[in-house]
């Protein structure tokens, strides 16, 4: 299913070291995948006896289990450690953890932490291959992969594409790796926030920096809505949720100044009523259900090019 | 192993939508499954490819493994959410959280909810059978199966045997749904409760509500005994453990009361010295440990009945 | 793999009721099960169809992945029950758990508990094979074996060899399973510890007991370096970390006293600059990550003597 190209790392740690064939590798991948979750009895054995481990050192249901269902599918085992119940709590040092359960034969280790760079740490310090669930405000890149897979699905190649990206830029990997992965193919990216969760020279991502949500919107062909996390309210970031909603929520009412084919995109979960009304969240634009599905699929494929077909 | 009949609703939710013959289906298919588990190898590979998401918004160890052990003799493969450590605490919806899961590739999903009325919620929202595991006040339908397996299987047919359900009427999900399966079944079913644990109108399910355990016993076939939760006694709902236990706990002395052959039960975890002494709990009289391992076999029937056989 | 001897228990309690035969057949069984980890496809039917309860009354990532990598290599199927968010907090009793657990079709029950003689409880009351994975003070056999298992294949018999251990001997299960173990090998056993975590009449235990790790190490073939628990200084066993790192301390200075091939083990996690120096913990003398993989190889042979072989 894919071309003369492999991925070049044994690890996959944000898209911003990926090239863009190496992007695309992983979404025709993914297309392979997709029907693999439509078949009857949804298993192939491609990663059979090989054992990866989820390190979430940040709650998640809906990452967590979109990896565990994604190895099941390749007949991978799985090894599950919410890590704020375990050794973390005895002061082992990360590398020190990681290479403990490294010994113990596991092939790959999916790691989420708060801190920005910690799966690039482990990935220095064993040879498994490492697979970043999200790091601090650094990237995501499954999550990236899935958006782009996802655009893709809906409108074709991305070159030349627009895609609004609105919310927390600030704090967000999920828009890191969004900008990281969009520019290399192509995409045009505007990014919209209020003025305390704009990062400042994000503009040297090639990105274009907007505080006017509607002027941007008008001719995207994407809306990629941030979650909110209503728990950094109290830090004072912004004024309050209802100013928020007004400038940047995305309602059925704001919609009407967009073209009539825009997809509306969430990687959830959703803070229904802030970041998204109720109506766009239920309504014909979004396609979030989809993005949960080809996550599954955009995962298969990355254990497939790390763990399985050439490689080992 | 099962007449010409299959279950008329893709989920579980409770006994009170069940027919009869709904009912013997799912009991005769659970015969079945307890000659499955008694196999040197215990496997049967009629689930495989499936994939079934546990999850639990209530703590509990006993019924979420024996679920567990239900899925992997069919081969199905499980994913466990224990919701309080996810996504649930991110303000995420109940509906949005399951159409996520769902579209993951997951066929099944049971779920224990504190509030009566979220897995039929969940039903109407999703493609994938339901299997209610237990919701606030209104059903634990596995339960009350496993507990009429137990009482089929020690003697007979149901129909005009007596059961005695004693304990918090009110407050009890196992208690409302054995009255709703026994009474299908023909049995008679009396309840017994302090008054402040006695709900208003339950003669209205077709049983005779009395204050008077000793009364009752005298010609029951079977008493079933539930559960007191301790941590409700601070809410004063009946004046003092000491009391409780006089009236209405089930000890030796009490049951020389009782028919020779009486058959004691209990849903689990057993408060030993309240409800039941540790004389009845470990006597000859019991069958607990009956219904912990009839309720695998009837949990994997309720699988077979939803995913496999005819039906896909 | 194994001579004409069988483990004479249904259980592995501890090391102190094996004989040195028994021993000497899990190391010789687990030299097998490390060649199978070595295999492309770490995966032996051995177990197909056993069912392996993992019950954590203490938090645990290694052991627990470490037993749970062990089952799937073996064809086993596991499930987890982490005991603080389940019944137990419902007031059952651990034998009434057990025997719930017991008759849902569980094997083998892995157990950790903070009492010293729960696993032993738990034997008595069920069929079901026990394994103590660490009760309180007493005794973690499958620690105790997988370090004989790294010492035997680091310096091949054991007889005669000199081994000193060294840290909190009075609260360490480490220690009493590595005492019991080695003696019975006939390896000279030497421990070391501040007098206020020395136990009294240790030496009833074979083992020469001191205070002066410099003198214990100058001959030492292994030294067996044991975690310190840092919460428990608070209740001022010893009077500062600084002064125990100095006298307890394992660094490169000290081990300029020691023999030349001199072997560093730990059981994990490590504090490190607290029990060994980092340039100990990542230096040519340790064999901590050999430990951790031997430990895998170790626990496989435990359950495949006590729930495959010939004994079902």
């Amino acid at each position: 299913m894919a071309k003369n190209v492999t991925l070049s790392n044994k690890s996959l740690l944000g898209l911003r070291t990926l090239s863009a064939e190496e992007i695309n590798l992983i979404l025709d991948t993914a297309t392979g995948m997709a029907e693999v979750m439509k078949r009857p009895i949804p298993r192939v054995p491609a990663l059979n006896g090989k054992s990866i481990a989820l390190l979430f050192y940040e709650p998640s249901t809906r990452t967590r289990t979109s990896f565990e269902m994604a190895a099941k599918m390749l007949s991978a085992s799985t090894t599950s450690m919410a890590m704020s119940t375990s050794s973390a709590v005895k002061g082992e040092t990360l590398i020190d953890t990681v290479k403990n359960i490294e010994v113990m034969g596991i092939d790959a280790i999916v790691i989420r932490h708060s801190a920005s760079g910690a799966p690039a740490l482990v990935d220095e310090n064993v040879k498994a291959s490492v697979i970043n669930a999200g790091d601090g405000a650094n990237e995501h890149p499954s999550q990236g992969l899935l958006d782009i897979y996802t655009m893709r699905e809906k409108k074709g190649s991305l070159k030349g594409k627009k895609v609004v990206i609105v919310g927390d830029i600030a704090h967000s990997r999920v828009a890191r790796s969004n900008i990281w992965g969009l520019t290399k193919l192509g995409a045009k990216v505007s990014v919209v926030a209020p003025p305390t969760l704009m990062p400042a020279e994000i503009e040297k991502m090639g990105v274009k920096a907007s505080y006017d949500l509607d002027e941007e919107i008008r001719d995207a062909d994407f809306i990629n809505v941030l979650r909110i996390q209503l728990e950094r309210q109290q830090k004072g970031l912004f004024p309050s949720i209802e100013e928020y909603i007004k400038f940047f929520g995305i309602t059925a009412e704001r919609l009407k100044k967009a073209k009539s084919d825009v997809v509306i995109m969430h990687p959830g979960p959703i803070n229904r009523g802030v970041e998204l009304s109720s109506e766009v969240a239920d309504g014909p634009f979004n396609v979030i259900l989809d993005q949960v599905a080809n996550g599954v699929a955009v995962r298969m494929a990355i254990f497939y090019l790390l763990l399985g077909g050439q490689k080992k």
